[in-house]
């Protein structure tokens, strides 16, 4: 019997809402199940695709176009794909991935309001078939996320406009889950750490066990 | 009466067939003609994009995939006609651009056998509407180039190889002015260089007839 393709497992969510611990508690997840899996993240991924994320991220003063940003990030992507994931999944390896093209939706599409046909059509065009078998995606009510960053005070101006701009991405991500419901788990981050993991945990073994059924 | 906006030409052509030499000869004839115009370039032509020409054309261990690079070079693309060249014809500037999208097609479709609809959907994506409004396409004989190049000795084995790429480079740039005859004129350059200006002068005066047709 053929040795069967590792699965694509991804974890979305705006920041401060505790990716970066949970990402930890799948890890073990995977180790104590025995499932070889590997651990990587976009922008970046490979030395080329991490230039990419350098050059997409670091100040500078010259503007950079919509397209542009919405172009290197794929760019990225497709050399990522093309070096790791995709070699990963067909040696049978899963891959666990901080972020992928949910969150291209979620930022540039929600957040900065780019056309989603122009997403969706750079998906096609750089995945072709390939998504996500799993996506967890963490939620957070925006303004609680945000007070909680900064010690509950109240928020100001500039955090008021950042604020929205969360609304959107959070709204974006929430859409894309709705949409895709065989696809994406919602985990309410909103709780302790012990409940979301309680969550996370439930969403793993179910997506365990229906892999389990299909053999 | 509003300023007309300005005119977009680019020159084509692959290695050796002396574009910079000619460019030259396109800009005297400009300035002669009293024609405000900028000279640019791709991959390039704003920061942003020459940093993205640096990471196209390095050397690099890791092997960039194809849609990386193709990903890349309109990321550069859409930068540059963000911040240069757009703002410069709508104030009235012509645009002179030593290569531009046809070397995409060339070079990445021909010459890499890139799916030229993939080429054709990012042009789209990124250009909009915008075209240039004349072309010049120096060509020549691929092997007469080439020879020439190394001093008309016999071609060895790894010379025939990209003898055989520069010559699907040569046939898809051929391709591209045969289905678009009104934007492109074909100059040959295998004459001599008085011979080839003389072309080039009759190209653009026949251009410039035209516009002024249309006042």
């Amino acid at each position: 019997m053929d040795k069967p393709n590792g699965k694509f497992v991804t974890i979305e969510g705006s920041e401060g809402v505790g990716k970066t611990t949970n990402i930890e508690f799948i890890q073990s997840y995977l180790k104590a199940a025995d499932i070889p899996f590997l651990l990587t993240r976009e922008p970046g991924g490979t030395p080329m695709a991490e230039e990419l994320r350098e050059l997409l991220l670091c100040e500078r003063e010259e503007p950079v176009s919509e397209d542009c940003e919405l172009l290197l990030m794929f760019a990225a992507r497709a050399q990522h794909i093309q070096q790791v994931i995709k070699p990963a999944l067909q040696a049978g390896t899963w891959v666990l991935c901080d972020r992928f093209t949910d969150a291209t939706y979620a930022y540039q599409g929600g957040g900065r309001k780019l056309p989603l046909d122009k997403i969706a059509s750079l998906e096609n065009l750089v995945q072709g078939t390939l998504r996500p078998d799993l996506t967890l995606l963490l939620d957070v009510d925006v303004e609680v996320g945000m007070s909680r960053a900064k010690g509950r005070g109240k928020l100001d101006r500039f955090e008021q406009e950042k604020l929205e701009f969360f609304e959107r991405v959070r709204q974006a991500y929430l859409k894309r889950a709705d949409q895709e419901q065989d696809r994406f788990r919602i985990i309410d981050a909103g709780c302790d750490l012990a409940e979301v993991q309680q969550q996370i945990k439930i969403a793993l073994d179910h997506f365990s066990d229906h892999l389990m059924d299909r053999r």
